[in-house]
């Protein structure tokens, strides 16, 4: 954003004036009059406060790059469901191992009020020789298991042609964070007429993952729930590094709804629950979490699965802030 | 760590059983027995703990890196007052850039609880041509003004000579960020008998953070409290990434005394408050803040300085969590 | 990897001539014997060199992740031209923007001895309102130019639908950076028998971009070509930092084939001559190079792609230096 | 830099001109006049020749943040041997560990031909526990073996107060990648009148680097020679990421002296050569290389050093590439 300063004005007293409003701004010389150059990370300002300021002649900025998400209502519906506005959970396992454990699993968390199944039918997996997923049948599994006991699905869509044959079990369609960058498949998903929740790429940047919710929003998607699960950094002392700053970004700036799936983050279970109550804290509209009966058994990530006991404290937890803010 | 298995035993079981554990494990194959590696971001198990799992024949890792930080006490003493208990808010100007002004956000601070002072007096900035901090003048001005309103002073000493100046006036002594890995000037500092303030480095591993601590407590220092504010990355849109689930394993896993420094990890005041609150969540020991009477006039870092009225909120919201904690 | 020291044996020995080969190491206690742990990023020693070391009674190491990549022959026959041997050059527009221009191009390279021609039908841009791609149109373009200058054509498949489609015109498949980590893309190209450029993620470690191959070896493809085109980083000076670390690591090492793509790694036309010339010296197997008549004009990427003289100096320079070689 | 559009000119006409040469831009819109913003990691052009475009109005853009750099002589001279115009080599082991030794290296490397002699006297580790080097009798060590053979010193000051004792025995001061923005060492370093090797730090931008740079020009220095030695990423096959965008960027396009250190970066001995050829091809002014007698006993950093049959073959390629230059 470039602000430029009337020719009979001090640049130096425009120039206190953003700053005071949180910008972080570089002074530009070089023609008749001068131009502040407001840094990306800055705060959010409207710009008519902007041209407000005394001194100011004009404010320039690109065109919004993402028009229809910037018109999305800010909470989402999922068959009478809501995502955007109380804290809501998205449990169950990793992979979708066996119709009596995913039933098992959905029972014990409906009846701890969690709405969301969660569970992979298609999974990505780093090594062509691991598990891939039970596919279509564990779509049937999972979809039975949820209407049992009247919860929502949440599954993946790995690619364009099982797109369609997931969207006819699921509620909420994933795009997992391998795919985030996938512009075929983000189109062929946009056109299932399914909330999509749309995990962060590994390394994306924020405005590549809005630039991904538009394309979904552009070809024929109406909603689009955003879910954080930690970048790829630096320091092998954890999977990944959770970006909350980015989480308050999107949900207190810009409104969006915005889930957090610390079991990938973190990658390791005793530090799900600080990072969940923190999530909650940020500013998230939920939380995505994996959970096994047997985390030794799993046929995927494991170690990260929360046990039954874990779970259940999480969720006692987030009650209780709940309770606390009502 | 690695963990061998007897010869007689099936390295699927033992595996299963550190999965079920929260570690994330690779098999090795080569000699007479089966090795398991465990990755660096597993969960943290004793020792133990697998030692007694069937199958294990024993388990090999490298020596602690930092033992006298692992012997260090959790809770720091600061003149009577407490870091590592209850959470602690740390506040003041980016700069310390006035008598008056310095003592009006005491007055102001000690008013709401708040028992740190913080303030710059030497400041290392990215440009040679920027405010570089009023020195020793400004360690009087924060002395005093800490001292009529019975606050300790945090402040930073950048280099090896001006570290005993600094020691003089101050109550903690700040390690920046920049200096995380001058090992000349954590000796040098270590020496001066004051608790140490050490930030983590913009891009250093918890493992070089951690021995950076060590090198503070070998030679000479009896306590260190850590800081994280941030460390870098790809994205434009927020000045750093906020490591909280470097701040859940070191508070958590390692039960070390942290301090969240939201101010230089937002970069932005908008995202200042809902970091803040995460922070607490996941187990930071408190909260270091900058803030400023007039951003517009700071001369360093105003986009990032809390208004009194933002502030004050903070605080509120820290109050209330305290609160509810009881 | 785990070097198991004999009990009889002074592990401080045995590490020094493991030092000795290169490899960085971390000594493990804990059992009856000593374990070495090498760390990942040491040089590559073969096993039997290790086993035969005086006081190592064991080698223990995960199985090769990828056997079938082990055992792709190390030169890629493209329908009778070689990738692997003497550095090629694979040049042409970023997008394929009108029949007429790529003849042109393709003429001009082809007299200047270049054998292959890229250019996009199907374009991932980060924006949705971005041009993405002539599509159909523009690979019967290609195929002919190509055909009447007797050059092969390398052009990407974004989606699994499409892929068919291109391959019906194309010699190589290209799997561009974003979809490295599509598996359902990878699988759906493999079964397509055609040589496979397979580019690396923006943020793949080394073994995800290898498994990423070994998807396609598994599931139909014969042959596989890697391609370097930057990681993503911290520094807005340039527009990826290009990791010809990884490149020496592949081609010196491995010995795979990998391709250069300095346009994308630099971002800017007065970088890629140097870099195209350093990944060459650091073994590359040839250059992946945008050109255009007009970048002004250009669809996409302009600014990035090289005029005729440019990309006729960087030729003109490899030529040189092959010979040199000679 | 921000380039305003006349009122009566068309945007796009302009735009497309600046695409022309190489310049990444972003459309800016918002009051009477358009602006085009210029991304940082776009060509460098002459800002006379974008205000010779038709429909410009004016270029603006922030006062250069180093004018001393800017006005740095090009050429370094080292009590005159020159750094900057033909490739140089500066070697020797990571730590000085004898008197016989150092001596033997040097007598060793000055037959080659090599001119620079480097050795740390004091040494920055991680661990407080690993060997911090011989200090001052390693000092006189390094300056006698350089004398008796006629080659200059290059050696580390680490703090502040051994900087004088250090630049009592050396021709080049070098501040390494740890200490890069420790401003207090650079002031401290810049009055000893000595040139100095600047090492960027692990995760420095190009900006802070030149930044750091212009601490000590400011400060008293006359000549500042940059070191690239690998920037800190995400992948643990290769130890760091040799940056050679940002030796092509200092080296080609701001004509700065840039020794690169391949050691460091690849942190493995058998892709220092490849390494080594890329940084001469990207433009290094010369290369900065660890060797050691017997890697295997060397006190740090043993897997990077060169034996002496590997530092031959690197200075025979150079020799080779350089006669071939002529």
């Amino acid at each position: 954003m470039i602000v430029t300063v009337r020719k009979d004005s001090d640049p130096a007293l425009v120039k206190r004036e953003l700053v005071a409003r949180g910008l972080w701004v570089d002074v530009l010389e070089g023609g008749e009059r001068t131009h502040l150059a407001i840094a990306p990370f800055s705060r959010a300002v409207a710009k008519e406060e902007l041209l407000a300021i005394r001194g100011v002649e004009s404010v320039s900025a690109p065109k919004s790059p993402h028009p229809r998400l910037d018109a999305m209502p800010r909470v989402i519906q999922v068959g009478g469901v809501e995502i955007g506005r109380r804290p809501v959970v998205l449990a169950g396992p990793c992979s979708i191992e066996s119709e009596a454990e995913i039933h098992a699993i959905a029972e014990r968390l409906a009846a701890r009020g969690v709405r969301f199944l969660r569970g992979g039918a298609f999974k990505p997996r780093t090594s062509p020789y691991s598990f891939q997923g039970h596919g279509e049948t564990a779509l049937r599994w999972i979809r039975e298991a949820a209407d049992r006991f009247g919860m929502k699905v949440v599954t993946e869509a790995m690619g364009e042609r099982e797109s369609e044959l997931v969207a006819r079990f699921t509620d909420v369609l994933q795009i997992g964070s391998r795919n985030m960058h996938d512009y075929s498949l983000l189109k062929a998903v946009a056109r299932l007429e399914r909330p999509i929740l749309l995990k962060r790429g590994m390394a994306a940047t924020i405005e590549e993952w809005l630039a991904a919710a538009e394309y979904c929003l552009l070809h024929g998607a109406s909603q689009v729930i955003f879910c954080e699960r930690g970048i790829r950094s630096f320091d092998p002392s954890t999977r990944n590094v959770l970006d909350l700053g980015a989480v308050a970004l999107l949900a207190k700036v810009m409104q969006l709804p915005v889930i957090v799936d610390p079991s990938h983050a973190a990658g390791r279970r005793d530090l799900i629950p600080p990072l969940a109550r923190a999530a909650i804290a940020a500013g998230a509209a939920g939380l995505m979490l994996e959970t096994h009966d047997d985390p030794g058994r799993a046929l995927s990530d494991g170690p990260q699965a929360l046990s039954q006991a874990e779970l259940d404290s999480i969720l006692r937890n987030l009650a209780d802030t709940e309770a606390h803010h009502d």
